[in-house]
């Protein structure tokens, strides 16, 4: 057995005994951890600051991109909004014991459910120090042991942080080990980390769909992943045009790199003339690359539109995260459902139509996590859904789907009450 | 690419294209659907007899056991069964297409979700024709497509099956390739099945432990199973001595095969003299051997009961199936609870006791996929939870736990309505 497997297969034994006293954690007990955290990182600012300055010096060095060097940054308003993260996940009404559904059946016992942790949960993430805090939160509140793997160039700020994690559970009477960050950068590790399925229940990867598919390649732990967002925005004949154009516009260029960002504008024949010039206008006003079908070259070259790039059979299967969109003209909301089922990646997908039936149809028929009417895809997120705070995006269908919450990080098990009752 | 793994692929693509249909099929349809093919077999009856009577008959040739030969007969109590079955399942609400838990957002967006089927499901079991139905009633009823592989001593039982069920399917205007049975009896056909990530959402493996670990090995496609089934019953101080007699009588010997029949019996030091004896009398009338600790034994034999065995540590990890049960004498709740932790499989484990707060403990802290209270195991199922029907058990955390009704072959997507909104 090699040092690696030795340590993390102890690491992960350590998490398992230590889920078990997280799961039976009172709730004071949790929200007092977090707060005592969130005290400690403001006293440990400048220490904090120290470490990661270091880091962040020597990825400058080594010419990380400009992306990369803000994500690794603990700024002083990272640490804030760190902070800030911990008192609001204290402020969330724990999951764990919650009780549902109790029916009496005529056998006599009583029969509902229990919200139980998943016990260990593995997150892979990139160099983003505050990755370690937000998933520490999470895990705490709802009752699990975490093992943390960060970004290599993260590894002492990371260190830096989880100290103050330990402190802090230290001090509330929960074992330390119910979070621990990955001492070593060696691959081997996360090899051993998403296949020691006797410790670990759950991996959560944050991180590119190429990191991710490499993960998924060898795992034997369970994901909550998704790979992709290709997001669809279909207008309907029925379409509200004013709608249309302020929803369109936001979906695409509220944010670029956001994993809910429109990928792929599909607009039905009947409303394409009075509805695609204007929207047209409004995307190249902003720098967007439009990418377009022979039909919509057709229709936008004829109003005078201009630098249209001719879009591939590639275009309707790729995630930009960049100001560039493929667009469509579909003959029918038929022939829109099944572009998006597809070519889309069962992330998020939105009609914008004031026809009844249309829109339940579109509801119900396209397969993805999330589905809206008349909204803007950049709302799939755990925040705008109300779930007060979010892991990460799950296109899967086994377990959670779509924004993932605290909820998505517990299991219901089965409560019967009885009463002295024997099967028949 | 070899002939199977090429028929595979075929009926992978044919099961993900039939599944589109299946999302939306109405609830009417579907249940037309199983009230046809519930007439369906009442008229082949005589037909279904006779390709089963052969394979019967070589089954007995083959040396097949009791138990083996009474699952493969399609006697006209089984078929009766089939058909019974069928109507109830048409007779459950349809889970497809629910909406809950929708909220209005401070954005003005209204945010729910909706139940939809999980798409294409894999079911592994063995040579139980019976399963063939039952399986296909509830896929049809989820919305499902479903691929079905039984044991090969059934083949032609269950392709009798499979004409009927793809009829009924075409009288109603289903696609025919919504339920399809695996027309070989290669194991390369079981390869491909728990690996065609891209056709299969998950796979339902029904059978002995030494199966499901084999499949598990091999497995991509996610699987909803349990291992095995070791249950406790654990007789607290505070019990009341009738129910616990009588509810570990049950949990015992009302049968013995099940996966939630009683493995090991705990028992509190404080009540052993007077809980032990006389239930361990109870047993033997019934002839169940009784592999006891140290301490039960000196107790139970002061009290003159015979015939008792010495328990090893491995058989506190047994699954017995067959009259045989553990006894342990333990100091106290906390040394229940870890016992049940350490050794059990997750399953069904229950504790007999008038104290308040020793219940709401094993409750919340034994982590298994039922937890009861004076009731016995053999309650850990489908139709006695009142979902109406089961397709198996689930261990596991993730997704489904316990029993797994029509919702366990579900999942929950996000459904945003809108106005016109955007995010800012």
């Amino acid at each position: 057995m090699s040092n690696i497997q030795d340590y993390m297969l102890r690491v992960g034994a350590q998490a398992r005994a230590a889920s078990r006293d997280m799961a039976r954690a009172a709730t004071s007990v949790k929200n007092a951890t977090l707060h005592h955290l969130a005290d400690l990182i403001e006293q440990a600012t400048p220490t904090l600051k120290q470490a990661n300055a270091q880091e962040v010096a020597n990825a400058v060095t080594k010419g990380m991109d400009a992306t990369f060097i803000d994500r690794l940054t603990l700024s002083d308003k990272a640490i804030a909004t760190m902070i800030a993260g911990l008192r609001q996940v204290a402020e969330l009404s724990d999951p764990i014991g919650q009780m549902s559904d109790f029916k009496p059946l005529p056998s006599g016992i009583n029969v509902g459910q229990m919200r139980v942790p998943l016990g260990v949960i593995g997150i892979i993430y990139e160099s983003r120090p505050n990755v370690t805090i937000d998933a520490a939160a999470l895990c705490i509140k709802s009752g699990n042991a975490t093992i943390l793997r960060g970004g290599s160039e993260a590894l002492h700020s990371n260190q830096a942080l989880a100290e103050l994690v330990q402190q802090a559970l230290n001090h509330a009477g929960l074992p330390a080990n119910a979070v621990q960050v990955i001492n070593t950068t060696d691959r081997a590790a996360v090899a051993e980390l998403i296949t020691m399925t006797r410790f670990v229940d759950v991996i959560i990867p944050r991180g590119g769909k190429s990191l991710i598919e490499r993960l998924l390649k060898d795992a034997r732990v369970p994901m909550i992943k998704h790979l992709d967002g290709i997001c669809h925005t279909y207008v309907d004949a029925f379409a509200d045009l004013g709608k249309a154009i302020k929803v369109c516009d936001n979906a695409k260029t509220q944010r670029y790199a956001p994993c809910n960002t429109m990928e792929t504008l599909l607009v039905h024949a009947q409303i394409a003339a009075e509805f695609l010039p204007a929207m047209c206008v409004v995307y190249q006003s902003k720098g967007v690359e439009l990418r377009v079908d022979a039909q919509s070259r057709a229709l936008l070259e004829q109003t005078g539109i201009p630098n249209l790039v001719d879009a591939t059979e590639n275009d309707w299967s790729t995630e930009y995260l960049a100001p560039i969109l493929s667009i469509k003209i579909v003959a029918s909301l038929d022939e829109a459902i099944e572009h998006i089922n597809h070519y889309g990646s069962a992330h998020t997908d939105a009609i914008i139509t004031e026809h009844y039936s249309h829109a339940q149809r579109f509801l119900r028929e396209v397969d993805s996590s999330s589905v809206m009417v008349n909204a803007s895809t950049r709302f799939a997120d755990g925040f705008e859904y109300g779930l007060g705070a979010e892991i990460g995006i799950s296109n899967d269908k086994l377990h959670a789907r779509g924004p993932v919450g605290l909820n998505g990080l517990t299991s219901l098990k089965y409560v019967v009450f009885g009463d002295g009752n024997i099967r028949v």
